[in-house]
């Protein structure tokens, strides 16, 4: 991303800043910086002005100096001195502005004490969440780009890994493997703890990797997404290791068309919940929707959990620009579990599938 | 661990919360909630009440239920309905106590203020920040013995991953197969993100892995931690490839002083000031001081990060059951940097060094 990038998005951050009558935001969650400015340090706080042209400053300690100012173009970098929040406010202290934003989603209520302390009495404080993260969900051509690769990554890495499924292998060796396939294909890591799940551990929709080992007549679930130039891919397969009942296959059969019908929804325009629903309707149809005890997924980009989210009763309608996960899934305590993962990219008149793996129902 | 560990520790925690004049607390951050109860579930909330012996409440969403039934014991499991913070709030105000705590370091404004709407107003906050993280420090002798686990473990990968340095290779490729090791002998996954920072690369404390090459007479800083059975480690080492000359020579014994200094000064009673203090004055006397530009350690345990910090002014006093990294370094913008860092754990008469890889000045 060049600087040029992160200047545009500052500046229509900083539109909404003015709307909200708000003379400086306070920004102390990474992502939101990163989308901001480029930094990539683990440890900072980024002030972002309504007025003028150089309107944000980069607070951070010793550590990270030199990668700020590596790493970001037309942002003045300042060291701390002290702790982060006190520092913060001193800064705050002395710039021109008397209202001051910060997003209460992010800071905790000891930092923002801390801040609002060192800031002084001069100053007003206003909590307005979330006003990056509603930028950031409106992903740019380059960040779909970014996404499509890294959606490729998780494609070629869930091929790989569905080739290691045999009787006898380990939930964890398979997971190392994962996310050793992400790393040398240029990931910077998984996006999340991959999961690897056999037989009634399939059961588990976040089950952690055991040395659990495969055996035959079992549903496998993998679960794995990979950070690719800071951008998320979040994907799920479900094999069967051996030949199926006709009742796995019927489970099966139902959460694909679960999935279809919710993907089918996914357009500029539509309600979250509504999608949520469509995956919902289908597996109520199946006499299945008491096994699906998690909503339809969520939207994903810098994080790989962010807004919007596709639960029951969501009014938010999808824009240009999102990009959702879609995630139905049953599961069966004791027996195992069936989840399809895609990522889906929504456009102006279309919408667009970026995780491209068979969905097809594979014995191995 | 067993679940009466956990019920032990929730039984001091209790005692603590009288002290405060708390009649229930919310815990939301995960490594509490898993230090009290071994839930490992990623969402939820835990509440504490400070009379009787059933004080344990878990309220977690349908994902979580089953691991937190299977998970816990002694613990009764609520399965949220909505929203966590509102769902737990609600919670609360069916609980008899109304006094209730909350972590101000942990939970965000947002948070804060949806729980305590939701509990009514009946109910009064106290914030109480780092109630679970003061019994965190204390490390029991379980907890002692899974982080000598994971020390060496990660003494192990250190020792693999410095066979693998050889000029051609890159950082990535470095850092791959450093975290596939550590999976492979059972870690659920690194720490922190691994740092392989080769030449000027090493000046960066912070280094992300990159494409770059070794080359031959390069500074080449590996620092890496592994998660085992929930405990971290967290340890660096630096090696030169090639001949090094006596300038670079002289850098590595100054922070193999410094750090020695350090771990000399560990002990029952010292300050964490005094500590930092004791590497600082030995770069110091080198004319290296203004070069260290982090402070000198931090506590380790369920989190990479954790209390008591080493740093300037820590006023303090380590205790039986700390354990701290002691992490001296040199940073030379434009040439390269150079890190040792060991785990050290504090005993009543002794400390005792947890990573034991060689320090000696190595060149490949």
């Amino acid at each position: 991303m060049i600087g040029k990038t992160f200047a545009k998005r500052r500046h229509a951050l900083q539109q909404r800043l003015r709307h909200q009558d708000i003379h400086s935001l306070v920004v102390t969650h990474s992502p939101d910086w990163y989308y901001l400015t480029g930094f990539t340090g683990e440890s900072g706080a980024l002030v972002i002005s309504a007025a003028g042209s150089r309107n944000a400053v980069l607070l951070t300690d010793g550590r990270f100096v030199a990668h700020a100012a590596g790493e970001t173009s037309g942002v003045k970098i300042v060291q701390q001195a002290g702790g982060l929040f006190p520092a913060l406010g001193k800064l705050l202290e002395a710039l021109p502005g008397r209202k001051l934003g910060f997003d209460s989603g992010q800071l905790t209520v000891a930092q923002r004490d801390d801040v609002v302390k060192a800031a002084g009495p001069r100053k007003s404080w206003k909590a307005v969440p979330g006003l990056v993260a509603a930028l950031r969900m409106h992903k740019d051509p380059a960040e779909l780009a970014a996404m499509r690769r890294a959606a490729l990554l998780a494609d070629e890495v869930m091929s790989a890994a569905a080739r290691m499924l045999k009787p006898g292998i380990r939930e964890l060796e398979v997971a190392a493997e994962i996310e050793y396939q992400m790393k040398t294909r240029g990931a910077s890591g998984p996006a999340f703890e991959t999961i690897v799940a056999f037989g009634a551990r399939a059961a588990l929709p976040h089950a952690r990797p055991t040395a659990k080992r495969l055996r035959k007549n079992e549903l496998v679930v993998l679960d794995l997404g990979a950070i690719l130039a800071h951008y998320c891919s979040d994907m799920t397969r479900t094999y069967f290791v051996g030949r199926a009942s006709s009742r796995v296959r019927g489970w099966y059969r139902a959460v694909l068309e679960a999935q279809a019908a919710a993907i089918a929804a996914v357009s500029n325009g539509a309600s979250c919940g509504a999608i949520d629903a469509a995956a919902r309707d289908v597996l109520q149809k199946h006499r299945l929707d008491r096994y699906f005890i998690h909503s339809t997924g969520h939207g994903l980009g810098l994080e790989v959990h962010e807004d919007p989210r596709l639960a029951r009763g969501q009014t938010k309608l999808l824009e240009p620009g999102n990009v959702v996960t879609i995630e139905p899934g049953v599961y069966f305590p004791g027996v195992g579990g069936i989840r399809i993962e895609d990522d889906v990219a929504v456009h102006e008149n279309r919408s667009e599938v970026l995780t491209r793996v068979s969905r097809d129902f594979t014995e191995i």
